[in-house]
């Protein structure tokens, strides 16, 4: 793999056609290597319905080529110009109270309708033949942010039938559709597929198998309509690796089965906006005011970087103060910096700044660019070239170094958790994230694993937390096994049908671990009790029935940790403390060395170097670690928003 | 009476038929007498329109009675098929804003839908026809839990054209409506009943007066609903009991009005749920997290015997933890015995588990049951048991005793102040529970009065808080009484059609008692003032003119407690302190003496028997009241969850 | 002008007739003058389409001429008829959710529904023509209270016509809209008019320079809505003032703008209600419980008197407790007093009370009167006996003194920091009233600026907080000003389109001020920043590139207030004492000397007198001030709720 490298998000159709030379001369001059452009641009592209220009945008690739920049061109289809909606008044999404979702902002469309469907297909096969063999294009986007404002899921009259049609594609008869959802209770019985709702507007809550039925359906839309794009482009340029951006905390659809068409996959990572809009504590909001949360960012490289099967990028990376949460902090100084080489560290590919100018008008006009409105030098400008310099500099490349410790990571179980919490703010994410947290505050390389991860062969531990229902992949992989697992809580709590085995959870083998889930005890999270050793169990405590070997327990008697072999269950969610300890206690079980870092610093390992960066507030101090042989960017002493990079002394 | 049972609610259509003979001879085996089937089996019942099958409940009921259970047998109209939609598509109710209320959870039925009435005729005369001669049958419900989720109101069109009917009847001319409702003002006159639009998506508040006729209107449609199966059901058995299951804090509708037509009440008891999803303060969810609030239970049991006219069951007992409460904690060990207990002793003939086995799908898939999904007993199996083999042991037998104490009790007062709170959270339920807990804690046993009481006669003491508008009924009590009396605040403070008296609250004879309430002020509770020897008067302080005496006053001078004769009057809401101290006195007043129990320990006399129950975390020390005679279950000192029965010396 | 005078609101229609002349007698017994009639009377005017009834309002006119007492009418259009709606079924609202406003309360009309403008235009005229020529008229008021209930606003079909026109109006051609609005962004372009929607439902935020310009065609829509009623009254009464009564905090429509057509303004003062649904921080809700905030009042007084050009009255004075807060404390005794000295300090020409007596049906039953329900005084009844006595008493009399320092105040600012606050929480209205504030603890007397004010001649200092964009007059009046001005925060930020000027906030000539706003730090209020000598930065802290002299820096060292010779910059909101030690510092700038006064007591003078009124909740001692020459009513001890007046030795 060659060096990384930096981009730039650039919008021609934003600027006078005469300001295009300066501003990509200037990109050029700091070196940065790629630019994204396309999205949003569809009234340029296609002013009315069937006036098409691509003249435009083929001045400003031949610009872009004469300066050695390479172009990733993005379809339109996120922003469809008003006129579509003369041409498909029914086009838009229905948001779960019944409401239109109308033109005025972005990404109204209804992935389920086929009329709008065509129109993308139509508008990227005249995109792919206007601009597809230009010499400066290296990759497509589709579309843009799937998902972002809610909108995977519609309760259009269009996806009401395209919901019937995949339920009969799955279940074949209304019979075993019935059975399968427990039809049977309150008389919710179907005789037909044509009688399916969506499950929405209903008195009470609908049929939680119904509910993951149209979380899972409606993943599936994101999905054909990415496929749609994906093979077009692919039919015009075979060579050309196509993309999509995801974005920050969003699980609506499965981003593992939508990057499956994709060859890699892109996020846009806006940590101080992410952190603001966020659930997170506000110790941490304060602490991390101007940062981010420290593990957010690593967290969703690990799992994109999983999702593109080690390919992926940044796509548009914060470059200072953003527009769109309810308070849009000032980054650090040296932020900007920081979270490219964090982004490198866990194997990005490119980090692309979005934008290179902030834009003076309509929606985004608060959100920082590398250049200001007055065309100015903002101050990730200055941090953008710096980087650049480093990457020369360092060297650095070759890939993320594979972990030790795999955690599973699946969004049907985060859809499954948000229907059915039954302790309210119970989510597989925060159990994956606690998890998380507790390694990567010990240094710890981890890997995310996809559920469709049939073998977890090369890892020593492997973390299996609020997994919703066994794939045969996961219960294969769990079974050959040979290291280290924790599984649990709430995990193999139910069947694919949502439904609870009939075995209790968590529904393995009893030769693996003897262990039953009796019944919960949900509670207020000041509700906890506290754990014999240090520790306190909260919101979800299982009544576990058992014969395994009993490592931790409450105050009240009832066991929390319980375990046969390598095989751990953990039937409580826990405190940090909680975790930390049992995380801890796997580590050793596992003959994993944690490294001692510094509050607020994280590190990772990609291609013979360990990359760390300080998110904390004030100087840090590093330890050499072991395995280090000096350092080739910064130093031990580490100021706010530093990044220090050690070479290892033996590389992967 | 014979003596109170046990039984438990079932569910044959869930289960494989092979199963049903072990469920019920494992029913048999441990004494359950009575099983409730039925509710919610419509499509079973009738699969397609018309397509009629009662043979599976004729096998089911021919099993039970094998088994010597008798049963009580509910129609399934809670629950339409999904057909219904087809054949009436506008049958489903209209929330408040706008939206309709879709299949696929339960009562989504509007009462005022004529053809949805004709459907429920139908299948409660088939089902009547069907089994009504069953030698197992020994009752009926009627449909289950009216008012579930917000279910009285509809704001549909045929509520419409339902409340036009209903206001032309009771006001005869459009002229008289506009007087009672003081149309002239803000121009809100009609020419005639078809103009009367529902009362909601006003701009601002609609008028009281239309809102509350909207209310009695509603909570109307539910009695004739009901009485529409009633009477179905006694043309075919006039000999079998007619019942509805009730729930608790559920007020959208008059339980007394609607019980008039039936032989008795029960009511879904689930008291963990209904602590955790209540406005209980943060202590009282923290201290009875796993016991519910200890005089939750005895208010409801109360206010339904007083439905019942001393008739009522528990046909839905919890019995371990529910889902449908944010949080569900697992109750402590012993309460669903302590919960069976004491609704015995306040006259259950019947308490009921729900239900017999957790049901892995749907919906209600974490709802505990006596038994587990696998088949083994959770802790209720045991406790259920241990109350029969306890309730034989006893003997306990006999009617509730009447108490020297009447509260009265009134849903349309409740609806007033939902109506027109003027100070946000004033309620007329709130009042009544704030001196029923401070009644009980003092062991008092209390009955509860409806509206319609003409006659107090047999009480000591009779306390009216609240009231919004006096009865004729209520007002001849009142007159004629000649016991103690302790009134309001805010009592008789409206005329029936919601206008203020024009001689102002409480709008009594002054001969009765002199007083006038001038104005009011309504502050946050925070803004409360100290009451002059103890307590604070917070929420809704009276500024009264008075002459009679004055009893106490508040550290500004304004009287909060006055009396003449036998008649006391209170001008505020008082906190936990200052109420306790207003019923102290009364009870003083009126030679009634307290019990002096430990905190968290309630206790009721029922046919020659005192039952105290534990609430408490911990053990709890009794003192022998002067007129027991030696306990027959457990004993003085008393572990959490603990129930003692004590023996009367004397007999009622 | 002559001697100021007290009146009150009357609604005949809501009374026997034979109660009339008792009631009127009475009014003119104790000294009122003027009585406000009409508002929501049209069913009584006009019973059923064309069945007119003027007599009942004849006959109540000539008996309060029979008593010397003046009238003020009001057109009914607040209030129409249910038949209306027969007529004109979508002539109601349509709110921002898509949900019809229905009747049933008041407001719901349509500003934009030419059916129903027309029927306006019918009854004002049928009105004027009837009334018009009576001798006791001397006055009108068009309607009653717009966008009361946030009914500025309407999303309906008819509104959408009506925008598109306005826009048409606007912009000329759509390819000028699509440049002003940026819409090329996110394609969101226009190809005609007709295609323009209004911006609601949107899936995230629609473009901020559409929703200002639909803010800003609602507030025209309330302009000529008044303007066609005014038109119709000023044709039939050449010589008649026409009036509107404005509400407390109410910003959807320009009220300077609207005034123009207006003779003078009235405005609808409700201190305690105001305080209660306010966001006023929990311990002045608690300290000022039953007076009101102490500054609410006078901010508003300056207001409207800046609207009315100096002519302005209160038409409706909260008498007492009131119905529409969530708690509606009794004002302390002495207050309806306070607050009508405090208006008459202000310049108010008039003070009516609402209402004559309490109505005892309908929405506003618990709302108190001048009179009880049951006839008798309530206190203030008395109070406003005492102030009219008062006022014969003291004589005063003349115009509010012009203040020596101004403060521009801007609707437009309000509704485009609503539609992009950045930072949450960030308005206008907030740091026009931080000054506010600050100014009026100290005893200065303000004059409140509209953004068309072309010359701040005659200021000292002038003070222009969070201004939008500058107006074409503001930057003259800026540019041409010798005394001193503070600006800021983000004034001048936008362009009038609502886009970032090319040079940046606040977009001043340079030679004026040196400064730019390079970008914005916007956090939560808790996370503000300590300045250096004092205060807080919060919520809002620009980076600011400047050569100008920095007065205050933060302890960032980030520059908070810049200077450059009269001109000062705020580049930061602050908390309550940087925003005194701003004003203060600039206060001894322009040589203003502030009064020393106590905590709650504020003042203003008005015709030689300094009229003092005290708010807090205990005794408050007076120094006096240098210009002044004795007391002529109270003394320098004031009780709670006290009002003194003194002489000034040189009058005006």
């Amino acid at each position: 793999m060659s060096q990384p490298a930096i981009g730039v998000c650039y919008y021609p159709e934003h600027w006078d056609e005469q300001r295009w030379e300066t501003d990509i001369a200037r990109m050029a001059e700091i070196g940065i290597a790629y630019v994204r452009i396309g999205d949003f641009c569809w009234s340029r592209l296609e002013k009315r319905p069937g006036e098409l220009d691509f003249s435009w945008m083929l001045r400003a690739m031949d610009m872009f080529h004469r300066h050695g920049i390479k172009l990733m061109v993005a379809t339109p289809t996120a922003g469809p110009p008003r006129w579509m909606l003369d041409k498909h008044p029914d086009m838009v999404a229905i948001d779960a109270n019944g409401h239109e979702r109308r033109f005025g902002s972005r990404r109204q469309y209804d992935f389920s309708h086929a009329g709008y469907r065509e129109e993308c297909a139509r508008i990227v096969t005249l995109l792919a033949d206007a601009v597809g063999q230009h010499p400066a294009l290296m990759a497509w986007q589709t579309d843009n942010e799937y998902g972002c404002h809610n909108t995977t899921c519609s309760w259009s009259p269009a996806a009401r039938v395209e919901f019937q049609r995949w339920l009969a594609a799955r279940y074949g008869t209304v019979e075993a559709l019935n059975l399968a959802w427990g039809n049977v209770f309150w008389s919710l019985e179907y005789n037909d597929f044509t009688q399916v709702d969506l499950p929405n507007l209903t008195v009470t809550e609908p049929n939680p198998a119904a509910q993951l039925d149209f979380r899972r359906f409606s993943s599936d839309q994101v999905g054909t309509f990415n496929a749609l794009q994906v093979n077009i482009l692919k039919a015009a340029r075979p060579d050309l690796p196509v993309s999509h951006n995801y974005m920050g905390r969003f699980t609506e659809f499965d981003h593992f089965k939508v990057a499956e068409t994709l060859d890699f996959v892109t996020w846009d990572s806006y940590p101080v906006g992410f952190l603001e809009m966020g659930d997170e504590p506000a110790e941490a909001k304060a602490q991390y005011l101007r940062q981010g949360e420290p593990d957010f960012q690593g967290l969703h490289h690990d799992i994109y970087r999983a999702a593109g099967r080690g390919r992926w990028w940044i796509i548009e990376q914060q470059p200072g103060p953003v527009n769109w949460a309810p308070y849009n902090p000032d980054p650090l100084p040296g932020m900007a910096r920081l979270w490219a080489w964090e982004a490198f560290a866990h194997g990005a590919e490119v980090v692309a700044y979005f934008r290179w100018r902030q834009f003076p008008a309509a929606q985004e006009q608060m959100h920082a660019g590398l250049l200001r409105v007055d065309d100015q030098p903002a101050p990730a400008y200055h941090e953008a070239k710096q980087v650049i310099e480093e990457l020369r500099l360092t060297g650095i490349a070759g890939e993320a170094r594979k972990g030790r410790v795999g955690i599973v990571f699946d969004y049907e179980s985060e859809w499954a958790w948000q229907i059915q919490p039954q302790a309210k703010g119970f989510t597989h994410v925060g159990h994956v994230n606690a998890v998380y947290v507790a390694l990567r505050k010990r240094g710890i390389d981890i890997d995310i694993l996809p559920p469709t991860t049939a073998s977890f062969a090369g890892y020593d531990l492997v973390i299996i937390p609020a997994l919703f229902a066994w794939t045969d992949a996961l219960r294969e992989a769990v079974t050959s096994f040979e290291g280290h697992l924790l599984i649990g809580p709430r995990t193999g709590s139910k069947t694919g049908d949502f439904t609870i085995p009939q075995n209790l959870a968590p529904d393995l083998p009893s030769n693996l671990l003897d262990v039953k889930v009796m019944r919960v005890d949900s509670t207020r999270p000041e509700h906890g009790v506290a754990v014999k050793g240090g520790g306190t169990a909260q919101l979800w405590r299982e009544r576990l029935e058992t014969r395994a070997r009993v490592e931790i327990e409450d105050e009240e008697g009832f066991p929390v940790l319980v375990s046969q072999g390598k095989v751990f269950y953990v039937g409580a969610s826990g405190d940090r403390a909680l975790v930390q300890r049992i995380v801890g206690q796997l580590l050793e079980e596992a003959n994993i060395v944690p490294l001692a870092l510094p509050a607020g610093v994280r590190c990772r390992v990609r291609g013979g170097f360990r990359v760390y960066v300080n998110y904390a507030n004030g100087v840090a101090h590093l330890a050499p670690a072991p395995d280090e042989a000096g350092y080739v960017l910064g130093d031990a002493t580490m100021p706010a928003a530093g990044v220090t990079v050690a070479r290892l002394a033996t590389p992967d």
